[in-house]
């Protein structure tokens, strides 16, 4: 299935993508597309059968499409998980793989803005591969069964200002900012994702292919990855892993480097995943 | 007021203590301690009304009491923020706050066991102020402007595996184990704390004092330091602040520095906000 959020920020309403490419209201068989939800595979029948039904209510075109999942309890990152980014800005692959956290507060939708913040001088693109957990993990033992603990599949773009990054002890000065971590346009079960590791990615600024890549290049894997974050921490449904991002931003790309501007206009796609498209603006200025 | 949650994990109630000492449960007129409450006056004088009429029906005295407020949306950390835990380490006050989060499946009780990792070579205690928000706050001003904003005050233990911060590019791997953040007993909120820069700190372990220190050597109070994270990303009700520890952790200390082993016992109190009693343990082990 392909859910969605779709209203006014924070009075998002569940919906979902039906066999014939309509959009319908979840409201009466969903309460939120969150880790309840998608932790609960009674629950996800229900919804299935609904939607198949063809009786739900369609959702009004003009309606906003919000982030599809509601506020995880934790969005956590990767750095250096790709072998073509990891070689672009000349950095080892590291030995365990390289783990932030960012706030809640980071997530929005898919044709949300971007703000960039104040005084932003390198504001830097990640097209990525999130996974939405959907069953708890606490030192899960092996790939496979962490992959059976996925919940969904989306689109992401880790927004970075580099310079809250370069030189700090830790990256949440360049990582926390509102608005840092679009998600979606769709959650998809991972039903419809036969090979995750072989996804392709793509980013383009104002019309310009940035970023392309593919999950193929991942360092870990992403079962290999939720094994190592539940030895560190425990993951609960509805908690958001991005998994890296591949070759392309703009801090590896020679002077003057293409960081985000006012007005610039970001595309996002994860193939089967949907497409965002962000401007980002700065009103925080 | 004082207030607290009592039951089991995951199932905790709404409870409070009253002028004579009793604890009081707040079921009938609170739904949980959260942001929701903290950051909404009248709902906070009903309960305290409520308290007032010596009606509401007392806890068992033998209910466990758990972490003092619901899972945060956010956990933020912030390291080096004492004058005499920055010079015992040896390290420069930095120029603006060290920042970093935790995750909110760290949080647990004043009582609860603090769970020592597989491997634990290294994991020390922190005593820590620790700040609540009860009402959101995003690029404030000025530092009486966030004080106004503060929903309430916990004793905090911002347990730390000091193996997973040293030569590491973020503290992730240091900071995020289940049970590295005991809070409470009580969340009290900021009328009854005329002074939060005069307020002593101390941590014994097995009865040996082993941190000291007062919220008056801050490097940052408070505000200042809400003031600061608010330019960084939002902060929402219910939101936790730890404000960094004084000097005395085990890290600073000679060989053979005395680290956390299982059974150790860790008294942690701040002066007016209670007294937490952990006990370390090998579970992961």
């Amino acid at each position: 299935m392909k859910l969605l959020r779709v209203g006014a920020k924070g009075a998002e309403k569940p919906a979902a993508i039906d066999g014939q490419g309509v959009l319908r209201d979840l409201s009466s068989v969903a309460a939120e597309i969150d880790g309840a939800l998608l932790g609960d595979p009674a629950a996800l029948s229900v919804v299935q059968a609904a939607l198949a039904s063809g009786k739900l209510p369609e959702v009004d075109a003009s309606a906003r499409i919000g982030a599809p999942i509601a506020r995880p309890g934790k969005v956590i990152g990767v750095g250096l998980n790709y072998t073509d980014h990891a070689a672009a800005i000349g950095a080892a692959i590291p030995e365990r793989p390289v783990v932030f956290l960012k706030p809640g507060t980071t997530v929005s939708g898919p044709y949300d803005a971007i703000e960039l913040p104040r005084g932003s001088q390198a504001t830097d693109h990640e097209v990525e591969l999130g996974v939405v957990i959907g069953q708890r993990l606490r030192d899960c033992p092996d790939a496979a069964t962490a992959l059976g603990a996925v919940g969904g599949y989306v689109t992401a773009n880790d927004v970075t200002e580099r310079n809250g990054i370069a030189g700090e002890p830790t990256w949440v000065k360049g990582k926390s900012y509102d608005t840092f971590t679009p998600i979606g346009p769709w959650l998809v079960t991972p039903d419809e994702i036969a090979a995750p590791q072989e996804l392709s990615l793509q980013l383009w600024v104002n019309g310009e292919r940035r970023q392309a890549g593919s999950t193929g290049d991942m360092v870990s894997g992403v079962g290999e990855l939720l094994v190592y974050l539940s030895s560190l921490m425990t993951l609960e449904p509805g908690d958001l892993v991005l998994t890296g991002t591949p070759a392309g931003v703009a801090v590896s790309r020679p002077e003057p480097k293409p960081y985000l501007r006012d007005g610039d206009v970001v595309v996002v796609e994860v193939a089967g995943l949907g497409r965002q498209q962000t401007l980002a603006t700065g009103v925080r200025g």
